[in-house]
């Protein structure tokens, strides 16, 4: 069963006039919780608040989000954090004293795919792309559509992933996940400052390939260029990596870089306090 | 005092796990009620039913709307309607048989402000560009971040609206406007299809227009053509026409095609059943 701490109290609902609902008018991240600990919780947490300047938002204390995952989420769980501009009336002007919503939502941690991270996943190309808009680039905003469109690109469960171009055909992301790519030996992923979501695993990613004398180059790439490298593979905080077995027509093998950056993602969940 | 129906019943609140407020998964209209009547009902009710099948969204039945927002607004009143595609677990996907969940919300007439429509309004140019979003343009979703946005960038209220280009710098809509102008004879409003929200009023003013002999034009129109117009105004349910008599450093005086139409739509919410 799911668990729901609204402003603080344990509540499945959320007042009708809530921002978030009429206009999307929020942020959230998504954490894997572990024995009541957040994994990669610093980032999450710095991401969510720079998400929140973004829309002028203030955000809560990192401290009152913390005691409340752990409130919500004392086991293993995954933790979805929200946090709305609050209610307001109609318009899409507010006032300057509007209190902001919290929602803390835990369910059950997911029943655990080794196979995925092993032997990499099938996905797909969708049809949807991207809009370009910097003002909202990089934001994990609850403005989702257009996620939610691509994920309905597809019903076949063997396709766990698809992944998307903005308008101009550069490659940006998954529908849920961030997309790295080998390419003359080093590590790429999307540069996000027209569009899609920097998520935490993908800063984690990129810090602990740096630390690991890995050459990253974080740049506009055409989604063509899928079509040379020789590893691909998607991040998030729930799957960790899964490297891309295929898409389409294209295929590949789990490579030296993601085996060697999913051991980093453990020992480093490992140690965090 | 607002009143609210969810999914018929009275209720202010809604599941925390409604794909509205998780994603904006979901279409909305606001429409005017005089008399317990919708004005234009049936232009909302049938955006409202396209909004639904362009994301795939079975739509509830008219007669079933129709009667909630009799229920919830009795006498004058702010009718805002939504459709979610309802609850559901994490993640964007949703199975088939979910339940779309419906939101009948309404407020007290606003006061009114005649002398908005007779002398016009004071608007400006925001500075945040549309994207471009073909999947969604034309839709009144739940994603409005940009209108939020948009309707931050200013304070002042003698500043009634603000007008948005498109990321190429077309002229779109404005924050929660639609708008038209007047060029060598003819009405012009702006194509969406590629962003922006097809407004009920806006489809009337339309249809009102063309029966009236008055030649429309519904094209692509560089921002910078409103130098030239002869008149401009915005549409909305519920400002009707308002005429803009200013952005910025352009001047414009409310002009016969605004005057007439304000006396068309009057007599269309007399006359309809």
């Amino acid at each position: 069963m799911a668990s729901f701490l609204v402003n603080g109290l344990p509540s499945r609902s959320v007042d009708a006039c809530d921002r978030g609902l009429m206009y999307g008018d929020g942020v959230f991240r998504t954490l894997a919780v572990r024995a009541g600990r957040a994994l990669n919780g610093a980032r999450h947490f710095r991401l969510l608040a720079h998400d929140c300047s973004r829309l002028g938002l203030p955000c809560p204390a990192q401290s009152l989000l913390v005691e409340e995952v752990r409130r919500a989420a004392p086991g293993d769980a995954v933790v979805k954090v929200i946090v709305t501009r609050g209610s307001s009336g109609r318009g899409y002007g507010y006032g300057e004293y509007i209190e902001p919503t919290r929602i803390v939502a835990a369910w059950p941690a997911p029943v655990p795919a080794p196979e995925a991270a092993r032997d990499g996943v099938r996905v797909r190309r969708c049809s949807l792309a991207l809009a370009i808009q910097p003002r909202l680039a990089g934001v994990k905003s609850l403005n989702r559509l257009e996620s939610v469109l691509a994920r309905a690109e597809w019903r076949d469960p063997a396709v766990r992933e698809g992944l998307l171009a903005d308008q101009e055909g550069r490659l940006v992301e998954g529908t849920m996940s961030n997309v790295f790519f080998v390419s003359r030996g080093a590590l790429v992923t999307p540069e996000l400052s027209r569009c899609g979501v920097s998520g935490s695993q993908r800063e984690r990613v990129l810090d602990l390939a740096r630390a690991d004398g890995i050459s990253c180059v974080v740049r506009d790439a055409a989604f063509g260029e899928l079509g040379e490298a020789t590893e691909v593979f998607l991040t998030n905080s729930l799957i960790g990596i899964w490297p891309v077995a295929s898409m389409d027509e294209l295929r590949w093998s789990p490579g030296p870089v993601a085996r060697r950056l999913q051991r980093l993602i453990e020992a480093d969940d490992a140690s965090a306090p």
